[in-house]
């Protein structure tokens, strides 16, 4: 084993080995740090401990991003990647089912990351196959990547989890980066705003469980005054065709986008995230604002798939 | 040479580098069985032998399997890959013919997989090329490693060729797979059996073939009893379109869907092969039956692509 | 260093370092001189210098022969590459801007090559990030790796470059290729012909650039004569959709087409070029004319690229 991984928990990283990764909710709170701190070690960590692996990278929908930090983080590791970016050139085409590929594939490789617009797919391929599978997103349930770089981000932006206030804005009701996040930080002991449009509100049952864990919420429809005092904004895309009247979505759009206006308001404090692409919802003006992470919350996916990568095929053992 | 392979022909090896593949009928049956006596070492043998080793997929129309198997071959050699994955993405767009694309992808590349709907394209290409290539399936003519595999699965599982009794069932009048198994298998002391609908018979030119090198064949209707006593049973796909009536196409697929009914009549040697993917064709109530091999055979044409790869790039020599 | 590159300009090394290659423009006489004997060293060179390198290939249209080309660049140097080959699986659908695309793969990658129909995208690109990006092509604008290999081509089939009599045949009013190298043979001192349609001249603005330069230049309508004694002969494809009326294209296709029996009139030292895909501009029947150079053309970019990788990422310092 590497010298920088010597002293962390041998046993746990072995548990990692082979498992797949579905739900950030299949994880104990030992285990998200666990991840965090290894991840965190992979920041100065370049060796390719990965060779001669192949990663199988199954999009069934596209996603640009998600597909290129994995094959980004299989290379840095020494690693190389095959599939597709895009159900139209698989064989789901002639009416395989999933079961059959996930078979057929695992002759290919020693993981698999899967992208599927429907909910459970994840769990249907790590239940065909002895390999390793990564949810690269299925529809509208997890993704748990995402998740997991998001809480990089807080912690290494903040130094902390524990103790921070932190909003979500925006489309809060189908988000699925916003429900995987908020759910996970049931873990943790934070403080949460939630800023939406009436119509686009958290859904029931997650403010239910965040009542039920004991974690202090409020609900606002303005950015301001709610922003003010906040160590994180975690903002998000507002859709389109989330809103049957056009008019409405355009007033919603131009009150949830964040600018340099509100930097006087909310303190010095506020880190501003966004799992990315942005639309309209933040103003490129806030592009050199010190604290705006987005762009390293991005960056951090990286490190955080290349964390992952290492632990399910034993590259750090 | 490592020691694995010590003790092969080793000018019969010689004999392949730079060889192009593109039919199985350009094989005498001794090449065939070297190819699969090469493949049988790479079971175990894990070693990159081609670094730096580019070769290039062209897949003029989409066939994921065969490309990805490909990929995994040559990365599990310690190659890469480049190329494209259907022909929307190629300058045969603009009208470039295959001659001048091959002239210029010869110069990025070490050898080439080309898949192409038009039959004789394959042998075109290796015309226009002193890299070696291979075809990945040229329309109804040949799909070289489609046959090495079935090949090599049915030695790999029955531990012989000669002496068998095989069964083809389905579609035995357009499937290019069965075609050209049939054909190779002329080489080689067996029986068969062909099930197949009345308008989906073998082509006479074959059952013509079979007669003259003297392999006894018999033609079905119906699995049963046809299936019992044979030792290998090839599935294949009965594709709607082939039907101009859409209840005849359904009174057929369903008479020809194998599944654990049949398995109390057939004895206990019977093998399933198919060459994937199904749909209807093979019930999933088979997939744990010990002899249903079709997985096994597609990956199979992993261990079968990195002999055919290291032997026409010299890797073993 | 390698010992093959011991007595080059090391600052000048140096200075390529981290840079962008936007536009052929960009460069001094001087450095293109170092450019292209760097690229002549890579012939025999075929050390992989850049391990673990990755380059990013964003391509918002498709371009196989510049993308495959680039892919075999990175490979041969020992790196890797990741992307997309279109834009519509890229999060351009989603309304990112390009500036944001690119500080989020920037992550990614150590270097990015683009090819983006929009005019002044890839200085835009470049301007987005402190990884260095090569220009694959910016619609009407520039695509400096086709003029450096075009260039990189006639030195190395003629030894030499000024002195040279060079004519160009076919569209000369939207060939991107065309204006970028007549552009870039401003710093030398060659002797030009410009043969084209009357509808399809060089702008004037070119013909004003060459005036102040002092290269002798002259328009013709026909090949020949203008061809005689010409030391190269730059044909260009003639794009059907520049006529409005089809009669005005057949006949000026069939007018531009170069083929064996112009070699009698032209002399023993026309080399003939085109940065392909060719359509009918140039018959096969010259394929075997010795000096046909399109294909080695198309096989120096390779070369060319490698050279270029190797120097913006420091591979050989």
């Amino acid at each position: 084993m590497h010298e920088l991984f010597k002293d962390i928990d041998q046993d746990r990283a072995r548990s990692f080995k082979g498992r797949d990764i579905i739900s950030p909710l299949d994880f104990e709170k030992d285990e998200i740090l666990f991840l965090l701190d290894v991840a965190r070690r992979f920041e100065t960590f370049r060796e390719p401990v990965l060779p001669g692996c192949i990663l199988a990278a199954l999009f069934f929908e596209p996603s640009t991003r998600t597909r290129l930090s994995f094959e980004s983080a299989i290379q840095r590791l020494g690693g190389s990647v095959l599939g597709f970016a895009d159900k139209g050139v698989s064989s789901v085409a002639k009416g395989e089912t999933l079961y059959d590929t996930i078979r057929v594939v695992e002759a290919y490789c020693d993981a698999i990351v899967i992208r599927h617009p429907l909910e459970g797919s994840a769990r249907v391929a790590a239940e065909s196959t002895e390999r390793p599978v990564i949810n690269g997103g299925d529809g509208a349930n997890q993704h748990p990547t995402q998740t997991l770089l998001d809480l990089y981000t807080i912690r290494k932006e903040k130094d902390r989890i524990d103790g921070l206030r932190i909003g979500f804005l925006g489309d809060l009701k189908y988000g699925r980066a916003v429900h995987s996040l908020v759910d996970t930080l049931c873990h943790f002991d934070v403080e949460m705003k939630l800023i939406s449009p009436k119509t686009l509100r958290l859904p029931a049952q997650l403010r239910e469980k965040l009542d039920s864990v004991g974690i202090s919420f409020s609900e606002h429809e303005e950015i301001l005054p709610a922003a003010a005092g906040l160590d994180i904004l975690y903002t998000t895309r507002i859709q389109k065709e989330r809103f049957p009247d056009l008019l409405d979505y355009e007033r919603v759009k131009s009150v949830y986008q964040v600018d340099r206006t509100i930097l006087p308001e909310v303190g010095e404090e506020l880190t501003i995230m966004h799992p990315l692409p942005r639309v309209t919802e933040i103003s490129p003006d806030l592009d050199d604002y010190p604290r705006a992470a987005y762009f390293r919350q991005s960056a951090n996916g990286v490190t955080v798939r290349r964390a992952l990568l290492a632990l399910v095929l034993g590259g750090i053992l």
